[in-house]
């Protein structure tokens, strides 16, 4: 077997008996049952990701993964392709909005060349397949080697940071035109018509915005991507970066260390990595609700409920870099808050 | 002029030429304008009540009103009314929620008794003005003196808090039965029928949930108050805690520092102050959206967007507190990422 089998099988279940003592304690502490809301949910779930009631989710690390995309030749995007590797230089440099709310959060970030279509790597660690997918809109964006190399590379890169001593992963993102593959990643999985699963990206107009439904929908229609099998979905009308992100969660999946999935772009890597084993979806949090439109259905496809609603569309990992210090409190409140027999409260009556 | 009054007459508006400089930082950032949603409003925000681009939000500060309310006679709430005194007693002691989640975001807890019901002030500043109101259903909570003194109490522990160096703000309740008279601030303000305003609170019965509607209709039709005069509602229908909210929440308007408004409580004091001096709504942000179905309606009327929307319903100040390290991540994106034109990022094409 090799490694993306290797890394699949040892993915299993959420501890129940764990989350069922999470549920116990969250019930004797001194608020009423439930008032904290998707506070309490998310401890009792990295209760049963970690098999510990107060788990110490230390180490945050944040893996953005970069890659560029054949289809912007169609005008998918609003700025050119060269700035994915002078983004990539500035998330290096520590200048992007990454870079500020991973400090904030206390989390490293770990950014990786999947694919750059430049030949320089702009300092982010060398694991370049091929300079940019191909045109999905002529032939496959990859070929199948190609997806599932970007796969094993997320995976590697990944527990690479869990051997060094990460207890949460968060996804992100830099490549300018990936929320084309990701869209229609989303309409092959779903089986929706194209204009169903694209947004505006980082701001394209409406012109904009028909040339990449008509982008997605002939992509689909020249590869015919078959949606029971992910890699192929992956290899036609994928990323780079998106392999590399799904390949980051079923990394850290089959090490139970907790994923928080980031916005549209980890969305589809998201649904590319349940597709390939449905139980990865235990390991994961999402986010937040991108106003990508299409990132709500993917997030209903997951059953996923987003931790942060805040009309966030920057990707690069910001949203799950928000979220870690609300995971930080939620863990917190299991751990420090006092109980109603330890403060002597009375409880509910009826 | 009494204090309530000096108050009023010092709150201005928001510093619309320091939001214009804001909006300017954030369009010369390295990233798609608008691309961090609300993280954006929040910054462009607090820029405003602050004239500074970039303000420090130092010495956060949530303050915890407590009272309690004669209206529990009716069968109101989950809990007995000695709760009230016991979760102040955990406040004070730091085992409560807030006290976790306070700590978590390095902010101060400052709780005042209002209005226990009982004698003792269980380590509370003492600011009691009576031990808890009167049944609602039978006359009167208060008097407008005791109202307003309510009021000038908020005012004065606020305005001590800012004298010592608080830069930020967050409003807290804690109080046994305060949805009750929360739901006929808002059924009376916003002249909707008591089953629209009332919710669940800590998690009462349909029986008491009907005995709630029952409460709020018959405090309503029992003492007329009236709508225009936002100080006869506070003491026909509202309540100690609520009053010396809605004092917190004008002080710090007066002074241009944040006011972070916690859920449905501290929604009514909002919704008391907003009456009194519609400008200090230029100086709240609401922190999250609660379970209480009235708190949308009490939102819609401030023209407040929530920040979080994690399904909280536990008051004492947690969603202040869960988000005040938001906006400290917001004013950091202001201050610290890199400009298009600083990293060498390509601008948008179209």
């Amino acid at each position: 077997m090799g490694l993306l089998e290797n890394t699949i099988v040892s993915i299993g279940e959420l501890d129940r008996s764990v989350m069922q003592e999470a549920c116990s304690r969250q019930s004797s502490l001194t608020k009423p049952v439930g008032s904290l809301g998707i506070l309490e949910d998310i401890a009792i779930k990295l209760a049963g990701i970690t098999g510990t009631v107060c788990p110490a989710i230390n180490n945050k690390t944040i893996v953005t993964m970069a890659g560029d995309h054949g289809v912007v030749a169609e005008g998918v995007s609003a700025y050119p392709q060269e700035v994915t590797g002078q983004m990539v230089a500035n998330i290096v440099a520590g200048g992007a909005a990454i870079n500020v709310l991973a400090r904030h959060a206390g989390a490293k970030v770990v950014v990786v060349d999947l694919g750059i279509a430049d030949r320089q790597h702009f300092g982010a660690i060398n694991r370049k397949i091929k300079a940019g997918t191909d045109n999905m809109v002529h032939g496959p964006a990859m070929t199948r080697d190609e997806a599932r190399a970007s796969l094993e590379a997320g995976i590697e890169i990944v527990l690479r940071e869990i051997d060094s001593g990460a207890r949460i992963i968060g996804t992100g993102d830099m490549g300018i035109g990936n929320t084309t593959p990701s869209s229609a990643i989303l309409a092959s999985l779903a089986g929706l018509p194209a204009d169903m699963t694209v947004g505006r990206g980082t701001g394209i107009n409406d012109q904009g915005w028909q040339r990449k439904v008509e982008a997605v929908a002939r992509a689909i229609q020249v590869n015919i991507p078959d949606p029971s099998d992910a890699v192929d979905v992956l290899a036609k009308v994928g990323g780079l970066e998106i392999g590399g992100l799904a390949g980051v969660i079923l990394g850290a999946a089959s090490r139970r260390v907790p994923v928080l999935v980031d916005g549209f772009i980890s969305g589809a890597a998201a649904l590319i990595a349940a597709r390939i084993e449905p139980r990865c979806r235990n390991f994961m949090l999402a986010s937040h609700l991108s106003v990508e439109p299409g990132h709500k259905i993917m997030l209903d496809m997951l059953e996923l409920e987003p931790i942060l609603k805040m009309n966030l569309r920057l990707g690069e990992g910001t949203g799950a870099a928000l979220v870690m210090p609300i995971l930080d409190a939620a863990v917190k409140i299991m751990k420090e808050m006092a109980t109603f027999d330890s403060a002597g409260v009375s409880e509910k009556s009826d």
